[in-house]
């Protein structure tokens, strides 16, 4: 067995610790930018510890290491672990400390702890030093071992962005530009600070290919009304996006310049930041007499509204995506008696199939593919070492989703590749239940998503089962799959679900050891009606193709299920149809006839 | 016509807040216990404004009066403020500025805003201030004019309050203690104040009738490991109270002392503090340099779990308040056709049969009998200008409830007086849908009353209905009908819905000018069934009265839905009919036959 690589670039970041006096390092899985996913070159969480989960944070001290992780990744964790110093901390679980509890428990009073502050919120790391000050330990921001210990550290991405035409976008730099300075005016702000990729992406109609999955560029933004600076390495403007930037008022800066240019403003400035989207390193940079507004990004908000070209787009990608997955469980079907078709060729088909389609440009995460009790591990990714062989038997679930010029997409659909015992189909029912409790909400003005989650789980908690991730997400138009601010969750979380937000609605259920059911489509708010009572609002499904009817037990369904099923796949069959060969039709037909 | 008396009032206080140098005086309707209901020596905004609804607050400047209050007393208070100077301000509507916003607004900066800081809690005077001065006005929190100007302001009440047995409570004052003082020491205290009038009533096992309704005395408390003080009124106590209060542990000292005694704290004090239960004048007049932890007061939950003793003495008291309703809802059948029962008389009559129930004090609060478009004014109280007199037409809606010595009840009725139109069977059903959806729900432990709240609310959002109140509040035994932490409302509440929380279940629609209807029973949060998932909670419904079958469109319940109101029914007429005369056990029988 060779030596777990980790054990040695572990003793190397103790001894510059060392060196530095500090007693402990806190290595979180983020960028400068705080993006859910990062390009490699900030990937020093799994480079140190090994795990390379998409959620998680490594904690190193003179003695111990340790690694926190939600229950998504438990399983791939202790495997990737396994030989290292680091012990698993299952985040969520009661028993567990937070990373915070477990520093004040084991450290001694007056202990240093380091981070690097470009990795933390400025509100994270302000809480954190908070508490730690309080706790009698300190914390140290500037302590950034990896550039010196990290020798074959992958570059910053250099790419090539590009310009996003407004015939996606559907609105122009400029335009929201003067929305986004009229709005930070309203807080007595005059300029403003971004760093989210995602924001600047969408502000500038600017695109990239530095993050996998996310196409977004690497830089941050800066503007006033008097300036606007865009940050980034030289490298990856070309002609044509040098000569957009400069007619719409850009002026370029060296990427690393970000911090001189803070550490310089002027005394009449009132810059805007979001303490949850700029990291601490960035907001120290700043003198300390100078005005900051700290306040919630306006681009998070009105970015989550889509306008018109955006929701077209949404829908002609829906089309696309709909197409390339019938020719896909077409195949599927066909091949899963062949017996080697694997979790991992179910990956390479999708994107096969996707890539077939216009305006494709590559996947908006990567395919979770779990075949029966893969299919419980909620995150799961197949490896050339858990990859299973399919069997016509029990469930597929499979998650995926592609990034097209004009859209996203993100669906799951689970399918019986056999025969199904009565409670598959019972759970593969309640779930359905609860997909159509969302996808029927009707709900007036300033309903938050949290007050419309248990439509999606009652019927699972009447059988005292339940799922632990959200019933429903933000999508980005051509950006992040994941993003802000709305949600439907268990959690609070204040912002009212509003027309024009795209959200997913994806319960699930997962029975350890057994399978795991998710059934996920897309969903626009939309206006519904206007009464006495003021206005209403409900989802319309943006999603097409067809959920898999001989995973459904009828008996369990309701007469209006039944409707919204067969009304869903009338639909479903009306949009795609047009667009398929008759072998394809025929199969699409069967797979929305009536049930 | 005669001059409106508020007018002199006014004028009075404008005279005070001139010698004071104060441009504004913000009156709200509360007592320095910061009590939702408070004794005639605190009725100060009813007396300087003419409004006398439970919720408003009235605000003088040197030229313009305000009154604002919610949608539920928007009618009472045009009505009472007329021929005053007090403008109505509707709180709620999109187009009202708050008092804070309005006084920004209209007084010139570095004016001088008076509070008397007694009548705010300290959070929210605390904020208040730091809004003020923000804007470039101040506060003044110690001006007092009613002692000069009100001349004939009622005492602050000296009966007597009283030991409440420990067969009815439950558990020993010495256990309660000893219970909170471990709570407060997990937050590095050691001594506590305590000004909320159920809490001492709690913790002491004593009541008293100074708060209409409500069976609590006036009286502050502290308590710390090496001393327990009860500021009250010495007429307040007889001798047997003074016995037990000296059995265990506790020195009397003067109401008005607390200022004093405050003022006085020792440097090694850690003193208890909930910044929203505590006033605001309290909190000054502890030194700065002390020690106050501001913390949530434990009590507030440990008297939202009540005890096996206190779910006992709910479900008696429930037993008794059934078959008084039955005689009363016997009686109005009988007498609604001679023409003569009001809407007062429906209060009278209430108080009269529930006063022939064992163990009765009072009312829980004032009954609110509507008829037709009275039943759409949400907190409607018959006044002799307004008491309409009952015809067999419509919709009857009926909330009333009683203190026993046992338990305290809360119920809603609304009773078909004679036919119903297909639209009001159609809003009845939907409220009742609305109800079992509540009553019938099971949830994971850690559920907040947000999340559930849409249960009862969906069938009316689907038909562009909805109400504007919560769905539930929690409620006091033998103590204030209106009770922390928990609710059910469209609002975000962080407490979880626990076993022993007893809180009402009451969906509503309201079409104004037409009728109002409303279905209340209170319920127990009990323990269901725990699984791989956790634990799960159910409600068990306390209240024993039947729904009225006349208003129910079979068409529009499930099966399901018939088969709760069937049981829930068979329950009634199993517990109620053993303590019913033949006669009335007959019409029981029919009232919950099945549906």
């Amino acid at each position: 067995m060779t030596k777990n690589p980790t054990l040695d670039r572990v003793k190397a970041l103790r001894q510059l610790m060392n060196e530095r006096g500090i007693s402990a390092f806190i290595i979180p899985g983020t960028d400068p930018h705080l993006s859910e996913y990062s390009a490699d070159h900030w990937k020093s969480r799994g480079w140190i510890s090994g795990f390379n989960g998409s959620a998680g944070t490594a904690v190193v001290t003179s003695e111990k290491a340790g690694l926190w992780t939600d229950s998504r990744y438990f399983l791939q964790a202790e495997i990737q672990l396994a030989g290292s110093d680091f012990v698993l901390f299952k985040d969520g679980l009661p028993e567990t400390p937070s990373i915070r509890e477990w520093l004040v428990e084991i450290l001694p009073s007056g202990s240093v702890v380091g981070i690097d502050g470009s990795m933390f919120s400025y509100s994270e790391a302000k809480q954190l030093k908070e508490f730690f000050e309080e706790k009698g330990l300190s914390l140290v921001s500037d302590f950034t071992p990896f550039e010196q210990i990290w020798t074959e550290r992958p570059p910053v991405p250099t790419d090539p962005i590009y310009v996003y035409p407004e015939k996606y976008s559907g609105e122009s730099l400029e335009n929201k530009i003067s929305r986004i300075l009229a709005k930070i005016k309203e807080n007595n702000a005059n300029a403003i600070l971004l760093a989210a990729l995602d924001e600047i992406a969408w502000l500038l109609n600017i695109r990239g290919t530095d993050v996998p999955c996310n196409p977004v560029g690497i830089c941050y933004a800066y503007i006033s009304e008097q300036e606007r600076i865009l940050f980034i390495n030289a490298k990856k403007i070309d002609k044509s996006t040098a000569e957009y930037l400069q007619a719409n008022g850009f002026k370029l800066a060296q990427y690393e310049k970000i911090y001189d240019f803070l550490s310089n403003r002027s005394e009449s400035e009132r810059l805007h930041i979001d303490p949850r989207k700029i990291n601490y390193s960035l907001v120290n940079a700043i003198p300390k007499d100078r005005k900051i507004i700290f306040s919630n990004s306006p681009i998070t908000w009105e970015k989550s509204l889509k306008n018109k070209v955006e929701i077209a787009g949404f829908k002609d990608a829906m089309l696309r995506d709909g197409v390339a997955l019938v020719h896909f469980f077409r195949w599927l079907e066909e091949h899963v008696k062949d017996g080697n078709v694997t979790e991992i060729t179910i990956s390479e088909k999708l994107r096969e199939f996707r890539s077939q389609q216009a305006l494709y440009v590559g996947e908006s995460f990567s395919t979770i593919a779990g075949f029966n009790a893969h299919g419980a591990i909620v995150h799961y990714s197949a490896t050339p070492e858990t990859n299973a062989t399919l069997k016509p038997e029990g469930f597929l679930l499979i998650d995926s989703g592609a990034q097209y010029l004009d859209g996203t997409t993100d669906i799951t659909r689970t399918v019986a590749l056999g025969e199904l015992s009565s409670k598959q189909k019972r759970d593969f029912t309640l779930v359905l239940k609860g997909h159509i409790g969302i996808a029927t909400c009707r709900f007036p003005q300033g309903t938050r998503g949290s007050q419309i989650d248990i439509l999606a789980r009652r019927f699972l908690w009447n059988e005292g089962l339940n799922y632990l991730h959200g019933t429903g997400h933000g999508i980005g138009h051509f950006l992040n799959v994941h993003e802000g601010p709305q949600n439907i969750r268990l959690e609070e979380n204040p912002t009212p679900l509003t027309p024009g937000m795209v959200t997913s609605n994806e319960p699930g259920v997962y029975i350890a050891g057994e399978y795991g059911i998710r059934t996920e489509n897309l969903t626009l708010v939309v206006e519904d009606t206007e009464t006495d009572f003021g206005k209403f609002y409900k989802f319309e499904t943006l999603t097409l193709f067809p959920i898999d009817k001989k995973a459904i037990d009828k008996s369990l369904l309701t007469e209006e299920e039944i409707a919204w099923l067969n009304n869903y796949h009338q639909t479903v069959f009306e949009k795609l149809s047009p667009a398929l060969d008759d072998a394809s039709k025929d199969w699409l037909r069967k797979a929305t006839d009536k049930l």
